[in-house]
C-alpha cells in the first residue's frame, strides 16, 4: 500500500499539474485572465465600445467591425464604413490586442489608446471628429457624471475617450483555451491529431513569427518571404510609417488566438478556409509544401485556441438630450 | 392604542398597497415580467437577433435598427439598410412589441412571426432571402444542433427562424418603471409635476389612443386628425394594407413605453424633441395649444415610463464553415 503522503502527492499533481514546464519551453504561452483594476472606467469603455454616437452617422460603434459576438471581427474582407465605404483593409480582432507590440497592421498607433481615436476621425470608418465625440458626451449628463467620477473633472476630453475604451478592451483577453489547458499540463486537452498538427506547426517554423500568449502581435514581418503574395490589394505596410524600403509589405503578424473565429484571413481578408491559409503560409514564408494531412492537424492544432469569449451583460447606453448633436447619417 | 390586528393591517398595506385599484381604473396597466416557458428557444433567438449573417451584407442583425443598448431603436429619423440605402420610415422600438395589436407601423404583418420574415427579406433592409438565410444557418453545426434541439428536426426552416426570434422578442418587456410603481400603489414613485403630467395627459384625451400596458399599439389611428401633419415622407399608413380610402393616413398608435430612449419620433422621423412632440399631437389630434408647464409636466410624466432594460448576457454566434455561403457586401 501507498503512504498517506504518496497518496497526497499524486492526488495533488491530478489537481495541479506540472504546467509550469510547459509554459515555459513552449514558444506560445497560456493567456491568462485580466485583473480589473478600474471597474468603473471599464463598464464606461464598455458603453463607449458599443455607442454609435462616436460616428457621424449614428450607426457604427467600435463593435460594428470588432464585433464582441463574433470573435472580436466583422468576418468581412474589409470593413464596411460610413456611406458604406469599403474599407481598405481586414479588421483585426480586438480580442487579446492588448498583448501586441502596436496597433493596426502597420502598427502606426503604439497602444490600445493611441488606437481607439484612429477610426472615429476616419472618414472611411466612422468618419466623425474627436471634437463632436466630446460634443455629444458632454451633452449626457450620465456620460459627465460617468466621466467625472473617473477623470475627476466634469470636463471630457478625447484623451479620457480613448483610455476607458482601452481599458475596456484591455478586458478582451480569451484565457482557457483546449491549448492552454494543455500548456498547463492537462494532456487530453488535445487530441493526436491536434498534437501532432501543433508540432508541426513548431517544426517547420510558424512559430518563428507567431509565439508569445498571443500566437503572434509579436513582431512585424514581411508577407511573402519565399514566394510573393499575391493580392489586388495596395496595402503596403510597414513601410507607410517607417519610410524604410525594408519595411515594404512587413506586416504586424496577427495572433493566431480564436483564428476560427475571425475569417477571413490575411490583411486583405482574401482566403476564408484555414486549410488554405496553413498551404499558403507554409508556401510562402517557409517554402514547404505540406500534405493534406499535415495541413488537416495544423488546422484542427489551430482551432484549440479558441479560448473564452467576452462574456458580459450587453451595455445599456444613456439617452441623447435636446442639446445633443444630432447623427447625419445621409449628409 | 392600536389593536395588533389593526397594527398588522396597516403594516401590510405598507408593503402591499392598494395597486390593484389603481391598474384596474388607470387606461394604463403596469407591464409585467415576461416569463420564459422555453429558454433554450429565446436563448437561438438572441442569436439569430444579433446575427448579422442574415443579411446579404454580414453587417446588419435585427439589433442594428433595433438596437437593444438604446431602447430597442436606431435612433435615426429612418433606418440605414444594405448598401447605406435610406429606410422609408421610423424604425419601431422592438420593446414590448409583443403587446401591439399588429407590427410595422401600417400594421401588415399579424404578429412578431411574420414580421421578423420581412426585413431580413427587405432588398432595402438587410436584402437577403430565406433560402440564402436558411442555407447559412444549416451549414453551421452548433445552429443545425439547437433547432434540431427545439423542433425535433435536423431541416431548418425560415418559419423556425421568425419563431425563435419572436419568441426572443417577447422577453423583451420593460416591468418596474417608476410609472408601473406609482400604478401599483408607490404614491412616492412620481413627483408632483409628473403626476400633474400625468392628469393632463389623460384629461386632454392622449389615453384615448396611447392606453393598454404599452401605453399604445392598441389601434391604428389617424395623424393629423385635426390639423394635418405636415411631412415630405411619402408613407400613407394602413391603406396601403387595406385599400380602404378612410385608412389613408392611419398608423399604429406607437407605445410611449421608453419614449424617452426611443426618439426621433413620428413614422417620418422629424422631431427630436419630447417637449414639442407633446405640443404638436396636442395640437394636431386634439385641437388642444398647451401651456409651456403643461408641456414641460407631460415630458416629464413621459419620461417615468422608462423601465428595465434588457439585461443579458452578449451572445455568442458560432463561427461559419467553409460551407457557409459567404456575405456580400459589395456586390
Amino acid at each position: 500500500m501507498k503512504s498517506p503522503l504518496i497518496s497526497l502527492l499524486l492526488a495533488g499533481s491530478l489537481v495541479a499539474p506540472v504546467w509550469a514546464d510547459r509554459a515555459s519551453t513552449e514558444p506560445i504561452q497560456p493567456i491568462e485572465p485580466h485583473e480589473v483594476t478600474e471597474p468603473e472606467k471599464v463598464e464606461l469603455g464598455k458603453k463607449l465600445f458599443f455607442e454609435p454616437r462616436l460616428s457621424a452617422s449614428g450607426f457604427i460603434s467600435c463593435n460594428s467591425c470588432h464585433n464582441l459576438s463574433r470573435g472580436g471581427s466583422d468576418n468581412l474582407p474589409t470593413s464596411i464604413g460610413h456611406n458604406w465605404q469599403e474599407g481598405p483593409i481586414n479588421s483585426p480582432t480586438v480580442l487579446n490586442s492588448s498583448m501586441s507590440v502596436a496597433q493596426f497592421w502597420d502598427g502606426r498607433a503604439a497602444d490600445l489608446r493611441e488606437q481607439a481615436g484612429g477610426p472615429i476621425a476616419n472618414p472611411m470608418e466612422m468618419a466623425f471628429s474627436h471634437l463632436l465625440t466630446i460634443d455629444v458626451l458632454q451633452s449626457i449628463p450620465e456620460y459627465r457624471q460617468m466621466f467625472a467620477d473617473i477623470y475627476g473633472t466634469e470636463k471630457i476630453d478625447i484623451d479620457q475617450v480613448t483610455d476607458a475604451i482601452a481599458a475596456f478592451e484591455e478586458t478582451l483577453v480569451t484565457p482557457n483555451s483546449r491549448f492552454d489547458q494543455w500548456l498547463k499540463g492537462d494532456d487530453d486537452a488535445l487530441t493526436a491529431n491536434e498534437l501532432a498538427g501543433y508540432e508541426t506547426f513548431k517544426s517547420i517554423g510558424c512559430t518563428a513569427c507567431h509565439n508569445g500568449p498571443a500566437a503572434g502581435g509579436t513582431s512585424f514581418q514581411r508577407m511573402g518571404v519565399v514566394e510573393p503574395y499575391v493580392t489586388d490589394n495596395p496595402a503596403e505596410g510597414r513601410v507607410a510609417i517607417t519610410g524604410e524600403d525594408a519595411d515594404r509589405f512587413n506586416f504586424k503578424v496577427p495572433t493566431l488566438r480564436n483564428v476560427e473565429l475571425t475569417y477571413p484571413y490575411f490583411h486583405d481578408g482574401a482566403y476564408w478556409e484555414l486549410e488554405k491559409v496553413v498551404d499558403v503560409m507554409a508556401r510562402l514564408q517557409l517554402g514547404r509544401k505540406l500534405s493534406d494531412e499535415d495541413i488537416n492537424n495544423m488546422t484542427a492544432f489551430l482551432k484549440t485556441l479558441t479560448g473564452d469569449q467576452p462574456d458580459f451583460i450587453l451595455p445599456n447606453l444613456p439617452p441623447s438630450t435636446n442639446d445633443t448633436p444630432r447623427p447625419r447619417p445621409f449628409d
